[in-house]
């Protein structure tokens, strides 16, 4: 007999997983309610439960409603392919592929919201819960969830499945809440992936969240939480990793590609960190740090942008132009030390012509520290790419590999606006490279070589 | 039929396991050394097992050692939650919240030390074994170990609670071992979190290690080790991360949150790692190398010190004064580098009064090499705090968000004593900020905006 | 009953996997195809399975051959332990040993591939699929491959236990793939231990990968891949991580301990990163940079080599000299910034003869940016070793502790070849300390104490 605080979707005595797996996690998490009702029994009396979602494909049309602490969620296979390969892929071509949707323990999204503007409707996983005290350790672990298509947008492109919007999130939380885990999972194809509000001390670790409109959105306030060792890359028009009014926040070790309109969109965010992490980009505004972010440290990163090189989404961008900066400061003192940068585009593709391309702008704000960063900008040729379009793959590293007939594009390494003083640039470009009022600023320029 | 090698707590035909969990793992290890007793059979014999337990509640009345290699315990749940906030929580709120408890797979220590001087006999688990081979890959993963209670202290406060004293620890390796792994812990309440003694290629990844007195102790001597990307956060009187006479040690993306005397301390530590971390702290002495620690190095991590903002905690600290050092550092030809570090405290709680306070402070040794860190000192209006105590999560946030009407704080950001020579400070300070003898170091100051 | 995508092979109705998982594991995957046999039916129809290995000594006789996407092959125990120690030990010692071989979930390699040149087939699990797309999303977790044996090597040296050959590889991955995850594995004695071709968004996470041959290798071309938290150290012929082709990998907050010729090597590799690693080697090339590779990042790394302490390894080693470089840099735009490295040799072993050991050795390329790094280098005294051949753990930590009593060792901190321009080296050798035509590159030397 199998402990009664372990459940099975597949063997659960009400409700078909296969139909509505919404409708039998709910059942389970009213039962574990109903056997775990004193809240202090014994020194315990709420340990929670683990749900086992076997490999398989389980559609959900009811929204899960999670309101336990200690609820773990749990599959055994993240299940990420690319769909967006496949809906770029020719009908011809893929009669022939060997399978064309998402596997592992894959949860598919058939909530329809009524409209778009609730993110919380659209949610598979909706977590919140009133009272004291806040929600602690749910996990979410090794499942996948699929929003399935993107729908069109209306915007006259007809081209539904690129657009990045259906209404749907994979987990939505909506009180604060402490210690939870987000772990291992696969999410695609979902207009937001992961959204949580008043986080303390959240764990986003090791998930592959990719092909969503937006990934990783941390919002109203919150702490101590840590964004690590994910695979993660937004659509055009949304975030790769986006806070708002967090202290304390460690993302670390992640390798976020593209596409995003920003791999990282912070706004309000202090004291936080931006460490050791890979990101790929095809525009401007990789890192944007908006509405006064204050004392946070960006260091060894590995900062890469180049040119769209895949055909499908060529016509697709995040609207910024190349005097928006790769990267974009507004706040004061912090710190940025110690990060390579690539840019790596042909001239026919700067905007607005001809202009000087900004690697970072310091937008406002004073005290800001920028120190040892190597800035390595390059004009690739662009090639005429007639591969078909499944060809994703081989374009994307080719694209990637070319290092050689690269030549020096002259960028304006750092700019520090009028408006913004005191910031300290060390070592992060030559005295022509540099711009900022140097009077009001301190400045040390890399030495050039042969002068 | 389960395989032989796989046991679930609550299955196993001998003891109860909500009443002495200890007592049914005991049983189950005695279980595998029957079985297991040849120790090269068909090229194997000993592969060892896993023991499942699963969410519920299990007290722990008798010690659990373990002497065989190849033991995995697993839960399905960390069941973290904040005892702190909630012992300090008046009874008429605590009566309205939903659980007062931690949950997951939760072990409850019942433990009594008969003497609090022998940290072995206090522990829940005890991993020991004589003889040649070192024990080997012993892992402990996802469950939850709760030492419930702390215990008067006899310091008269009449705060029992919150003495972070009682005799328990959580996990102690008190023999060499050789590729263990301690992974999704949730450990809380202990006075001692896990201690391991003479470790190798140990890993301590993604636990939840907090309001323990102390949460990560390496003792003995061992080698090529990782503390990586937990939480951890340890009490005031004790160390987050403390290692004595390691090699090879590697802290990486840990997110360590008040309030512990020190967030790392090392002694004797040599040719380690502290990497891409965040640190908060109360208290000066954050990071400690004594004893000499040699050729370790300090990069990219963020610091940040500000006071203690939650009432209950107010009365309490490390002792050490703002003149001992953020970081204190007595070894040679370590490296800190990169780091950002912030220190933001109302000058009245400076202690002794109206010195200066020091960031960086070099003891002892020669030969260290610190460069490009940022310092960023203000000093911030303490606020009346008339909040509730159970607001701990918006007191928290609120202080650690507030950036704005800060001003700055003249502190020394490196000092190194006169018995340190040979000593390199770059870009870590201006020349007013750096106290040294500039004859028997060197020195290169931050320069100064507008000069 | 247990859900038809979860396989165990301990209860799977065709085959004894105690004598060959391999053939069990083949029919599993044969029925996963049997029944998953619609590429899409209903939005779905191939999720894929998970075979469980529980603790157990399974003989591997017939290679697995894994042609679908989404499986996942899990087990409960990496069951790593030290067989070069094991096999390093007298017999008479070894009488006395509670176990020999390493256990947890553990498959016994039996396979003998008839010739070495092949390694595909002498890999215990063998990936590949024709056709599109390609294979995503298989995922092996938590078991161990263990080689047994190595074998004679012909060198005359009869010492077959130490010869790191045994044509036997882990798991090898012979077509393009996508969102693979390799993690919590414990690999040993194998000549390769994971080779994974054409990668895409490739996880290799907290694994034990030692005593093989090579480790880790990528090869073919590839993109944006993970190789994180892993403990690894290859033999003194091959290499801990190799990578080939590849663009956007980040390798992070590993342990690379000894031997292994060099912890990593990267040959054409481009726009990738090594942060935050913890590098401990025996031997010149500790990392090579190989075959133009450009646009990387080596930041907040600790590289630390000593000499051999243990008698059985001390006729071997990489057949490097100290003129090598202990960092070999082939390539442009190359940032090498914030790390620290340690080189502490008695002046006996320096190859050849009494020259001046050089660190990082940039032998072509240019635009490399060097900046910051903290270079330790001393004299040991070694020791007379008559300790037995199985104290390998106190012989190695009693070397690595040893810091007092060192004197300075005269080195070529950064040494840049003649036909390589305009690099730039800051603060990471004085000037007598770094050698390069200093008209055709950029150059600022650490400031000197005294000066």
């Amino acid at each position: 007999m199998v402990n009664e605080n372990c459940y099975d979707v597949t063997k659960y005595s009400v409700g078909n997983p296969y139909e509505d797996v919404g409708a039998v996690i709910n059942g389970i998490i009213t039962d574990i309610k109903s056997r775990q009702a004193v809240s202090d029994l014994n020194d315990g009396g709420k340990p929670g439960a683990v749900i086992y979602i076997p490999p398989g494909d389980y559609r959900l049309a009811t929204q899960v409603v999670i309101d336990v602490s200690y609820l773990k969620i749990v599959g055994s296979g993240h299940g990420f392919t690319s769909s967006s390969i496949r809906f770029n892929t020719p009908a011809n071509e893929l009669a022939h592929w060997r399978e064309v949707w998402p596997g592992g323990s894959r949860i598919l999204v058939d909530i329809s919201p009524e409209a778009f503007d609730d993110e919380a409707a659209g949610a598979a996983f909706y977590v919140k819960r009133s009272g004291n005290p806040r929600l602690s350790s749910v996990e979410f672990a090794d499942f996948c969830i699929d929003g399935l298509h993107f729908i069109d947008d209306g915007s006259g492109q007809n081209d539904a499945e690129n657009t990045y919007k259906n209404g749907k999130t994979g987990i939505y939380v909506g009180s604060a809440n402490d210690s939870f885990r987000i772990t291992g999972m696969g999410l695609i194809y979902l207009e937001h992936g992961v959204t949580v509000h008043d986080a303390d001390a959240l764990a986003i670790d090791n998930n592959f969240i990719a092909e969503c409109g937006n990934c990783i959105e941390l919002k109203g306030m919150g702490q101590a939480s840590r964004i690590a060792n994910n695979f993660v890359g937004a659509g055009y028009k949304g975030h790769s990793i986006y806070a708002e009014n967090y202290g304390g926040i460690l993302v670390s070790s992640n390798n976020v590609f593209p596409r995003g309109s920003s791999s990282i969109y912070f706004s309000g965010v202090v004291r936080s960190s931006v460490t050791g992490n890979r990101f790929h980009s095809f525009y401007p505004g990789m890192l944007v740090f908006a509405a006064n972010c204050c004392e946070n440290l960006v260091s060894s990163n590995h900062f890469m942008r180049d040119s769209e090189p895949w055909a499908p989404m060529q016509k697709y961008d995040n609207g910024l132009d190349d005097l928006f900066g790769l990267l974009q400061i507004d706040g004061s003192n912090n710190s940025v030390i110690a990060n390579h940068i690539s840019e790596s585009i042909d001239t026919q593709y700067i905007k607005p012509n001809a202009v000087k391309p900004v690697i970072i702008n310091v937008v406002s704000g004073s005290g800001n520290y920028i120190a040892n960063n190597h800035i390595v900008a390059t004009t690739e040729i662009a090639q005429i790419n007639d591969a078909p379009n499944s060809a994703c793959f081989s374009t994307q590293v080719g694209a990637l590999l070319s290092t050689t007939n690269l030549k020096a594009l002259d960028v304006t390494t750092v700019l520090v606006q009028k408006r913004s003083v005191r910031n300290i640039v060390l070592d992060s470009g030559n005295d022509e490279q540099v711009e900022m009022d140097k009077t009001m600023n301190a400045f040390r320029g890399t030495p050039v070589p042969g002068r």
